[in-house]
């Protein structure tokens, strides 16, 4: 048997700072919403992550994004699963502190290639629900 | 080493069909996207899933929306995702074949409660790559 519960804020937090891949989503220009994994790092309330030119670095600076993070079991039929909602905005040296020196910490993307664009989500919410498995 | 390649649609779909658990997006209507877990099924060309009333019942429903899966690999730092673009629709009796007979196949959710509609994303676009790791 199992049931659902709203995770709170700070399991939410600690979930988010445990993971490495999330996924970002944005709205595409062409009407429909864009998802795309990213490894990532959680920095006091900012998620970190880089990328090339292309689809993210063109639509997600400056805008409303979401950012999803899940973990299940299959077997089990077990899991959770966050969302953030947030502003996001493009690491740069003219942008200031706290963000310019979010490039000083490591982040190794995991896909190869010139990720030389830091991009930043400012958390501005959290939820997140478990599915809990308990014996019947 | 590590190298990123697209995927053919026809490997897309086969990820596809092989797979629960996927992220289904969609423009909230406070500005933000939203991204949430489903247990799904392929069936043809159609994603179908389970839900009750709320968000997903809210929005998803004749609008253009996006669906993620994907599997990593932590250690390896390597793994894929697709993503598709679609229409979605409520299935109901009304609504005619193919898509009234989705219902009669089973898909059980995986998060208990009552899940009464049921929603269908009809694929227009799978697209999707991978990160693969190869000998030094």
């Amino acid at each position: 048997m199992t049931y659902v519960e709203d995770l709170t804020a700070e399991t939410c937090r600690q979930l988010l700072a445990g993971e490495e891949v999330g996924r970002i989503a944005f709205a595409g220009d062409d009407g429909y919403p864009v998802v795309l994994p990213v490894n990532y790092r959680l920095d006091g309330d900012l998620i970190v992550f880089r990328t090339a030119e292309g689809l993210k670095l063109e639509n997600v600076p400056l805008r409303r994004v979401a950012f999803e993070v899940d973990r299940f079991d299959p077997l089990a039929r077990t899991g959770w699963s966050l969302l953030v909602r947030g502003y996001a905005r493009e690491v740069t040296s003219a942008i200031g502190e706290p963000y310019e020196s979010l490039r000083n910490a490591p982040l190794a993307p995991w896909a190869p290639g010139s990720k030389d664009h830091w991009l930043a989500v400012e958390t501005e919410s959290i939820t997140g629900r478990q599915i809990v498995s308990v014996s019947d």
